[in-house]
């Protein structure tokens, strides 16, 4: 691992103390202080909106100088509009249950001792994340209603955006007699203050990168501090025999192309030999209709509706994340080698069965590992909002700790406590 | 990091691939035929044992040999005595819950959707010990129950006695009908398999090192694949200015010399300044009457009766986990000090304060962050069995995933099954 100037480190642990100190705080307040401080934190940002796009147009021509992409330009880019949707996202909030002193189990054992097993909060959390300014206010309001102090790292391209983001939340904090270090940034350590943040055990109690395939593998490999995985999808929907194919085509449709770029949407399609006559000339002929470009396997492409155009599909197809109006579809010889082939590509994120027949959609329930696994509906249910768990900070897709949408009690902990008249052991 | 040989790697690799598939066949089967296997472990470690104490007996020749320590000799001897015990470890494993399939939390979503959040096993764990065979046995166990494919490292110093029970608990698998690989060993590969083991990214789903404080920081810190950390206990017990004395001299004696050499014994005594008279000179007098080495700060020092041995604490003193009967003890200027001193010192294990005032144990149960905090009771009841969840794989002091003693429902994650009625996103 490389060298980090020791100003860097020296300048990260000088954050990560503060934040200590400021959780510290923070864990002790009640939920009516919380939800204080983020309607402060809302009505700052609504203030501070022209500010906030000033700088953020300014992020925006340095970007547009650097050659950033059009698609990455988009999701830097903020507008009014945009900051009514961050500033309600922290409102919801506000109507969310604390998860901080709920209690998880509890008992009096035999000799007496009152034991509860508690919600508390993790402390420190830092956030490695892209060039995305919602995400900077959304996290921080997650951090800040569970209990946690946060270390924010947005993509450089948005340091100015962030800067004048992360100042009204702090001042929203103060405002309401928290420690404004609750919620702080290292944009301005740079690349070197990412990989010190990554190193400071001890310091940091949970670092959840945020982000594309890359991002996330670099903090997985490389972090020395507790991580948690998010985010990478390639989700397949597989259509047994016995579907209904009116509805498994709408099912495809949307989970392709509702919303292609996100980790929910779908990547693969896998369909029983059984139905692939009768199945994959139309829904190739309505996913090329929607412009999605087609990997297509021997069998499927031998299907393939005269003008529709496809590429035959290779081997790193089935592994690939598109992220964009592109699927990859193969042709499967039943039930089980689906399940195969799905725990042969699947990132453990969302997997689909179309099926009529009970005893499939059991035994695909059953079989396949990921963190969610549907019987006839859109990949796109897997998110914090439609499960009804509120705001997430992401979509786990490691086994540990948390598994799926993360949102409040995912950024806890427990501790238990035992109240006692004296016991000891013999 | 250090180059692994290839055929090392590769030999981790094949007996990981085999974990799976192994966890795939364990994961869907049912809690009797779990427990038949469980039962079958047990008779077939009885019918055995004449073998197992047999290598044993070589192990600790060698052990001699090598000049290992009289307390090492000692946890790794196997008696009749002790097998039995592992025995009926294992049996008390056939009465607790199956984690599997229990049911965390479910709704039916307001578009018709149901969502349920069940408890599925890990998949592959990795368990790296010391040269504890009684581990070997509970552990493989403690896999079992919670549907999870275990690979075992033990210290090397067991290695003949691990051969020996790991051959009868993969034969009982075996009886039940369940594959043989669900429990295997990579002991053979010496120390480059163990760094194989934790560079295996995607081939393990958890590492869990049990052992000193050394093994503990060397996998934390090395391992690519998800570890919990367990059982550095470096524990206080703090007397309060309200605390009934008496009650409090019984809990910091048995906190301090019940077991000593357990994560789960204190370390460190701190006394409030306004009771250092009147409580010091008894207590000091009582831990040396038990052979206690004491490490005494300033004021403590000064109330050292005459005759009580002891040396000046110097500042290594209050992080050190002694495991031994010797204790650190230093006088403080009230609660908030001593919340403090615990802040800094604590390894987040178990904290125990003895008041009588209930405003100061709340403040302290609500301030004091570590995997358990107690009032009024011995730092020793930390533990799976003393808390009524049975056998434990270790006791995780940190914060993410598991906090405290680890049951079987700390082996399993979860995973959302939905099942809908052709529900797309709009």
């Amino acid at each position: 691992m490389s060298q980090i100037d020791p100003a860097v480190t020296e300048a990260v642990h000088l954050t990560a103390g503060r934040a200590r100190q400021a959780a510290r705080q923070l864990a002790a307040a009640s939920s009516t202080i919380k939800n204080q401080a983020l309607l402060a934190m809302a009505d700052g940002l609504i203030a501070a909106a022209d500010l906030i796009v000033q700088e953020n147009r300014v992020d925006l021509e340095l970007g547009q100088e650097n050659g950033l992409s059009s698609a990455l330009l988009d999701r830097l880019a903020l507008t009014p509009e945009r900051i009514i949707g961050i500033v309600e996202s922290l409102r919801d909030l506000v109507g969310q249950d604390d998860p901080v002193g709920q209690l998880v189990r509890g008992t009096t054992l035999p000799n007496g001792i009152r034991l509860r097993q508690i919600r508390v909060p993790l402390g420190v959390i830092g956030v490695i994340y892209e060039a995305r300014p919602n995400v900077t206010a959304e996290t921080a309001g997650l951090a800040l209603k569970s209990g946690n102090a946060v270390i924010l790292r947005g993509g450089s391209a948005a340091q100015r955006t962030n800067h004048a983001i992360v100042e009204v939340l702090r001042q929203a904090a103060g405002q309401v007699g928290l420690p404004v270090d609750v919620i702080q940034t290292i944009d301005s350590e740079g690349r070197a203050g990412v990989q010190a943040l990554m190193r400071a055990r001890g310091l940091v109690d949970l670092l959840v990168p945020r982000g594309g395939a890359g991002l996330i593998q670099a903090v997985v490999t490389e972090a020395q501090v507790p991580v948690i995985e998010t985010g990478v999808g390639n989700c397949h929907v597989y259509v047994d025999a016995s579907a209904d194919l009116v509805q498994a085509s709408q099912i495809v449709l949307n989970s392709k192309t509702q919303r292609p770029s996100v980790c929910n949407a779908a990547e693969t399609l896998l369909v029983d030999q059984a139905v692939a006559d009768s199945f994959l000339p139309q829904i190739l002929a309505a996913l090329a209709s929607q412009s999605v470009k087609l990997h297509l396997d021997e069998r499927a492409g031998a299907l393939a509706p005269a003008g529709v155009d496809w590429l035959p599909a290779v081997s790193a197809d089935w592994d690939t994340e598109y992220l964009a109006l592109e699927m990859a579809v193969g042709v499967v010889d039943g039930l089980d080698a689906a399940i195969e082939h799905i725990q042969r590509h699947s990132s453990g994120h969302t997997e689909v069965i179309c099926t009529a027949d009970l005893a499939r959609a059991q035994r695909f329930t059953d079989r396949v590992d990921a963190a969610a696994v549907m019987v006839n509906v859109s990949t796109r249910f897997t998110d914090g909002g439609q499960f009804g768990l509120g705001a997430e900070v992401g979509i786990s897709t490691q086994k540990l700790h948390a598994r799926g949408p993360m949102g409040l009690a995912e950024l806890t902990t427990t501790k238990w406590i035992c109240w006692g008249q004296g016991q000891v052991r013999t």
